[in-house]
């Protein structure tokens, strides 16, 4: 399994992933979800993925081949971020066009799934959820997030915290708080975490951190949220029943 | 969708059900999924379920059948907790055996899911959760309480409180929380929401409520959640990276 985040806030952008892919509890493993596509002072993206890792992991390929190649569009020219979404969905359907039937062949589920977010030149930033289909939408003012992989457990605070207008850093910990939640109820998710913020207009990766499981800050807030979780909780009305 | 919570503590038990069924989103409505099978001094169970609405209200309907019946076993005589979980087991297949094959052919997914928690004379609490296939398992110490239906979004706040150490009031106003951080993130769980407390040994249905959405306490322990999760975060470490 897997577990990304992207938010689009109006100080920037908050991307995050884990690093753990299984087939079958017997084959579990560390990958690096998160991409970075940067030409400093011009443009930054940044790419996560969820989903089968021979499909995600050929889409990057692709898209990184693509960089070098004569002529060709790639995330180092496209105009804007709506573009480089579309060049991110044709990635997609070139792996499916060549993988697509031979997964139905041997009964695999193909499942692909991917946010892009980013600045390019004078355009605001966007964030952009994909399909496997490779379409995609984009992430609004009402929709500042989107999330892929195992997405439930770490839901609810970010529906509690996350708005447009929420600081880089307290969307940052939020984000790492979710990946808390996520880790604790699914074992398919896993450490390190890599953190990923970006200051509008800065044109440059403005924080990128791998989290290790035993880095002392996230130790530190995932021990403080445990304690505020309880505290909040004792704090609570007394009920109206008597039991 | 549903959503249910059963919790096995060294109190007694705490079992939760919300109403709300939906076949496609423009046909909602508002159903009970919790039953009570009672002989007061004598036994208390209480049978939850989640899935197809007409396979569990089959079910339920043959448990009541079935207590009327000459000679037959039956949640009023079931000797132990185990045996009454069978018979629900049983009813399960029952149901399966006539309607199984039809929903094939119409392509419907068959889905049944319940928990049935209660005392039977000296025998101590016990909780047990069957599946489609009328098969159960048994809470026990290590994992003191079952989930049915949508269950992520309301876990991560089940894992950081109970313990079968928790009192019957803390439990119960933990299962009206989990309650709202599904129904926050999935609008085909509802109110109202059934909740039963039942304090060991006491042979009788300690606490029954029916909490509709406006009800004042629960509505003053939403309020109160939301504000202590908002102090837990705001309170948080500050990050170590400046972003």
């Amino acid at each position: 399994m897997t577990y990304c985040i992207g938010m689009l806030l109006r100080d920037g952008l908050v991307m995050a992933s884990d690093s753990r892919t299984n087939a079958g509890v017997d084959r579990v493993s560390t990958f690096r979800k998160m991409f970075q596509f940067e030409r400093p002072g011009e443009r930054v993206l940044t790419l996560i993925t969820a989903g089968n890792l021979s499909v995600t992991q050929a889409v990057v390929s692709l898209l990184s081949e693509r960089l070098d190649e004569d002529g060709a569009e790639n995330l180092h020219n496209a105009p804007n971020l709506f573009e480089a979404a579309r060049l991110v969905g044709d990635a997609l359907r070139d792996v499916y066009e060549r993988d697509g039937a031979h997964f139905e062949k041997h009964g695999v589920s193909y499942t692909a799934e991917a946010i892009i977010g980013g600045q390019i030149g004078k355009e605001r930033p966007r964030l952009f959820r994909l399909y496997s289909a490779g379409n995609f939408i984009e992430a609004s003012e009402e929709t500042p997030y989107f999330q892929i992989g195992e997405t439930k457990y770490g839901k609810p605070i970010l529906d509690r915290i996350i708005t447009p207008d929420v600081s880089l850093s307290d969307a940052g910990r939020c984000a790492l708080i979710s990946f808390d939640s996520t880790m604790r109820a699914n074992i398919s998710v896993g450490p390190p975490i890599d953190l990923f913020c970006y200051r509008t207009d800065s044109l440059s990766l403005t924080f990128l951190k791998r989290f290790e499981e035993d880095d002392p800050y996230w130790t530190e807030i995932r021990t403080a949220w445990a304690e505020g979780l309880k505290r909040a909780f004792a704090d609570l009305p007394e009920p109206d029943w008597e039991v």
